[in-house]
């Protein structure tokens, strides 16, 4: 069900992570909503909360979805998870999207999306968190994937929009990249930001169906091709092209079967793992360069000199190492 | 001509820029050893040297190369090099590559290597500095270039060896990036890390000649074909993707025409100088969380603590936030 971002955090108590675990909807919602906030009270209390959900967490297949607005993201959502649930599963559906405002969330807030998953008990549905800087929006993300995991959601998905940097950030906190490509080659294609097909672990193309299922057809063979030219084999994994319809349900059986294929292909032990762990190392360093970077900002002697000498690097004056250097000395000095 | 890297500094005196600027050799090995050294003394005598420099830099045209082994680098930069002082020009030729020794540079270290062009007066070439770190290397070539600037090399080519990371720091310093390719499709260019291919402003599949005329011709229609499909359309340049055998000088004029035109299509005022502007921002940025995290990496209390909180959080103990956020704390009050 979509839970509202502005749930009141106040009425959290210590039993939170019990009732989380022992699956009180209401309870994730505020707990969600908790790591949310930037109050420097609400960090704290998240941050105890956290700690009593991390060892709960982690038995989840965290599946990062992006694509183009247009290419049928929220019906493939929408299908993917229904099928999940008719295997048994409960599914959890997150969202990063820095360019979300205040009010709940550009792509995730419309309660029309995703009608029968987001009614469906099984389900748990979030809208992107409010904020401006991808870091922030990414790190609550984040977090919210450790209590949904608590709760025991163990299908987790992780949208994007597909037309910025968040899908690297996405792409580093999931364990399978799935991108969603419409049915359409050469120039229709230009839309995809560069960088993003390297990220994917699966790519699909969707709306096989109808009058496109031809167009279908011969886009996934042009991407069979320009993925045999561009990208390095990884010895594990060939990513594979797929195509489907998110609509009538074509393929999304193979789609299931690829991501367990994927599973096995890796290993718990051998990659998966390594994998979370390099996920887990990096965003331990990711927080504390942010926080560096913050603490340098906010100083006021950094601030005071910041906008002279990033005119004087601009306009060749002064080189670049020089500037940061007497930049870093005020700071170390303050 | 080629400069060794174990040239003494201490020779260097006040004079140094003017020498440079009049064409001295040795002058400018000299100045290039002291920007590549570490020493505190000469660090503050390397600033002091390029701020002098920075006024009469910039006039090049800055050429970032890149191919994997194999692909016949140094006989193109020779060929290619030769051509732009029979035009008139004065070449200079740095490196970035960070796997290099102490010894003086894995890729350019050897001087069999564009041997017509390492004797020509009008070419000075330059060996990798030594350095562990992607940054350090990286913002010593920065500064070498902006000395080979200040004494009157207009086209100074960065090399590097196109298996790491140093292509993206590679194309963040100069004004167009060449890709070389080998004469081979499919499965023979999986050697091809991804990313970089997106990187490049201009793409040059080599040896077109003998026995691989015909295989160099397909693999240019396929990169082209690529291209199309999978790299967005930049609204004032499309990546050519041309061929050429660096042995017979087939198609490098046609190479020099195209960097012409790629000048032209951007110009000076639009394109370039923005970029070149954005270049040094991104650097400031760069030299300024490098110190960051050097004086947070070198803080006793961080040392004492950063072992057992790395180890918490990959055994998933401490969230990656949390044990940022102590170390942080540590480090803020020490």
């Amino acid at each position: 069900m979509i839970e509202p971002a502005t749930e009141n955090a106040a009425a959290l108590d210590l039993t939170a992570i019990d009732a989380i675990r022992q699956g009180d909807r209401r309870a994730l919602a505020r707990a969600v909503t908790l790591v949310e906030s930037t109050r420097p009270d609400h960090r704290t209390r998240a941050a105890a909360l956290l700690a009593a959900a991390l060892p709960l967490s982690g038995k989840s297949i965290r599946i990062g979805i992006s694509g183009v607005p247009g290419v049928g993201k929220s019906t493939f959502i929408e299908t993917f998870g229904l099928q999940a649930i008719a295997r048994g599963h409960r599914v959890a559906v997150l969202a990063v999207d820095p360019s979300s405002q205040r009010t709940g969330g550009s792509i995730l807030g419309d309660k029309t999306r995703m009608e029968m998953l987001s009614r469906h008990p099984s389900a748990f549905i979030r809208p992107s968190p409010a904020g401006n800087t991808l870091g922030g929006v990414a790190r609550r993300t984040r977090e919210a994937m450790l209590l949904v995991e608590a709760a025991g959601y163990d299908v987790v998905i992780v949208e994007t929009v597909g037309v910025g940097q968040s899908e690297t950030a996405v792409a580093d906190m999931v364990d399978l990249f799935l991108l969603l490509l419409p049915p359409a080659g050469g120039d229709e294609l230009q839309g995809i930001k560069k960088g993003i097909v390297e990220l994917a672990d699966l790519i699909v193309v969707n709306k096989a169906d109808g009058p496109l299922e031809s167009a279908a057809l011969h886009a996934q063979a042009e991407y069979r091709h320009a993925l045999t030219l561009l990208r390095p084999a990884d010895p594990a994994w060939t990513v594979p092209v797929l195509r489907c319809s998110a609509v009538t349900g074509t393929g999304m059986t193979e789609i299931w079967q690829s991501i367990a294929d994927y599973q096995t292909a890796l290993g718990p032990t051998a990659g998966l793992d390594r994998r979370r762990d390099q996920q887990a190392r990096a965003w331990l360093w990711s927080e504390i360069r942010e926080g560096l970077l913050s603490t340098f900002q906010a100083d006021p002697q950094v601030r005071r000199r910041l906008p002279e000498l990033e005119a004087a690097v601009r306009t060749g004056w002064v080189t670049p190492a020089a500037a940061a250097e007497q930049l870093l000395q005020s700071f170390r000095a303050g």
